[in-house]
């Protein structure tokens, strides 16, 4: 039989597909453990060919070397064919009935490693915490310029996910308009903080260690969860156990946990089913230098948290139609197969 | 320079990245024309193959013929991998903090003609009417059932748009909830008819006719639009002139000509970009046999409409982030190339 669940902060449901239900054998590419790895042929991102990107905003790189040069960690370049260019976002305007935005807004790409073949989960555990460092430190530097009013983070890896090249990367995104998810998200939170008189995530969280049958990893300051209401088989949530609304306030020492938390479940996820395509996203709250009038009160109601979700599944008519998602794999089924490798 | 467009109904938001800007050409697969068609290997939906399906619960069949033989034109079976199960829809209950409902619905596959290897655009326009008619014909039956709130139609073409099996074919799902999409297109017309003192859809058709620019097929009964806000590239839009919420409400001589504006437009999508996959899902008023206490005026304010959008680009981290959109084909270059083949 099977069964429909809520998501109770984005009122999303699901439906997990019991009649249609697959093991992780299901999920891996025919023939053997590894996919095929895509042919390389010139890199951009790779280390020497400095020259072939937009000079850099932003690099870890070794004593006296000179930016756009060998010799970096991570490096952070303007997207070449960026969605949205920089500039001050001019109001609001109208064509006809319809509302209207010049596309202002940043694109940049954070280049993980020198190293096309190492993936963020193949990378050092002090490495890893250098790439999220990165990622706090754009994103504070893009929210100080006071124009954008929310910075969207996301990684697609595999061509499935959307890379269009494979050299691992991350790339960060900042618009005008707080997008749509986060202000569900935001308005949904805030109505679960009326019934429980706590912020929505911390509760759930609780349930979840409580529950433990969806618990992936939980250490000193995370936790790991294949969501109550997963949309795609093997999906994760990172949550911090500390209420915060901010991934940019992770203090040092939770960051380096938290890069431990994210090799452990990569390398699980890749284990589990081979090394797949996936996109992970960060979901947190709006510039905080704005101030947004009439919103609920981001600070106490919000919890940022990391999504992980690899493409296994086609997102189809059914999906696009009702905003509802099928997942032949229960979440408690994923937790278990994610939490034994 | 990008533009960020705002779909009025949705409140979601897309980037027309003009930077990434693409003409039809760059859309077609490489080497020629024609995508290479997928191996046919045994095809339970072929005529000839009746006992490979489940029991059919409905055919346009020649006088005289049997359930489950050959002789029909158009024949509706349940899906042998149901998403959900026939029954009465139980109280919604809970698991802790969460939301659940057994996954109780229907869930039927519409084999359009008996042909593997004719799609819908290829058929007569008689032939293409009798399918409309039999989505109409069966939507209305599972209304009648009064399980279920909703009943979604949708079509996934090709493997990337999400088709299993590539006899072509059509999907409806019913669901004991209304889907969220559907529920926000529902109360954002809501919102817009108070600001327009009439239907969203009726406003946004006039301004389109006069436009012109995004228009790309008009007649008697119906208009096809590439909407202002499209998530993507040469995504349409079909609209009927009367206004109306229900595709069931669609009259006989109606039911011609939108069979003959489907022909048109689905010729036109082939010839342009190269017999694309592609997914068409309906929106239309929740199940009409249902009284849905709280709600806005659904009569009044929604107006059912087919989305028909080819799968050409990925769906990626930033619009799973974001819930908003970058399409690097402006709507008004994809109705151009629309209206011109």
């Amino acid at each position: 039989m099977s069964e429909l669940r809520k998501d109770l902060v984005s009122g999303r449901w699901v439906i997990i597909a019991t009649e249609r239900s697959k093991r992780p054998d299901d999920f891996r590419p025919s023939g053997g453990m590894a996919r095929i790895p895509e042919a390389v042929g010139f890199c951009p991102f790779c280390e020497g060919n400095e020259g072939k990107t937009p000079p850099e905003v932003f690099a870890l790189r070794g004593a006296g070397t000179a930016p756009d040069s060998p010799g970096w960690s991570v490096r952070v370049v303007p997207n070449k064919f960026p969605a949205l260019n920089r500039g001050t976002p001019p109001p609001k305007a109208t064509q006809g009935v319809f509302q209207w935005m010049e596309g202002t807004g940043v694109h940049e790409v954070v280049i993980e490693n020198t190293d096309h073949a190492l993936e963020l989960s193949d990378l050092s555990i002090p490495h890893i915490r250098d790439v999220l460092r990165v990622f706090q430190q754009r994103i504070k530097t893009i929210e100080g310029e006071l124009h954008y009013q929310y910075v969207q983070l996301f990684k697609n890896k595999g061509k499935e996910a959307g890379a269009s090249l494979s050299h691992p990367h991350s790339q960060i995104v900042a618009t005008p308009i707080i997008p749509k998810r986060v202000k569900e998200e935001i308005y949904g939170a805030d109505r679960l903080f009326r019934s429980f008189k706590e912020c929505a995530f911390c509760r759930i969280l609780r349930e979840e260690e409580a529950a433990g049958k969806r618990l992936i990893e939980r250490n000193r300051h995370f936790a790991v969860v294949a969501p109550y209401a997963s949309r795609f088989p093997f999906e994760m949530a990172v949550y911090p156990l500390r209420h915060s609304p901010s991934f940019t306030d992770v203090a040092e020492d939770e960051l380096l946990t938290l890069a431990e938390t994210m090799k452990h479940i990569l390398t699980r996820l890749k284990d589990t089913i081979g090394d797949p395509p996936y996109n992970m996203v960060l979901h947190q709250a709006p510039n905080p230098s704005l101030s947004l009038k009439g919103w609920p009160n981001i600070d106490k109601n919000y919890h940022w948290h990391l999504e992980i979700f690899p493409i296994l599944t086609k997102v189809a008519g059914f999906e696009w139609g009702t905003g509802f998602y099928i997942n032949p794999v229960p979440p408690e089924t994923a937790a278990q197969f994610l939490r034994q490798t």
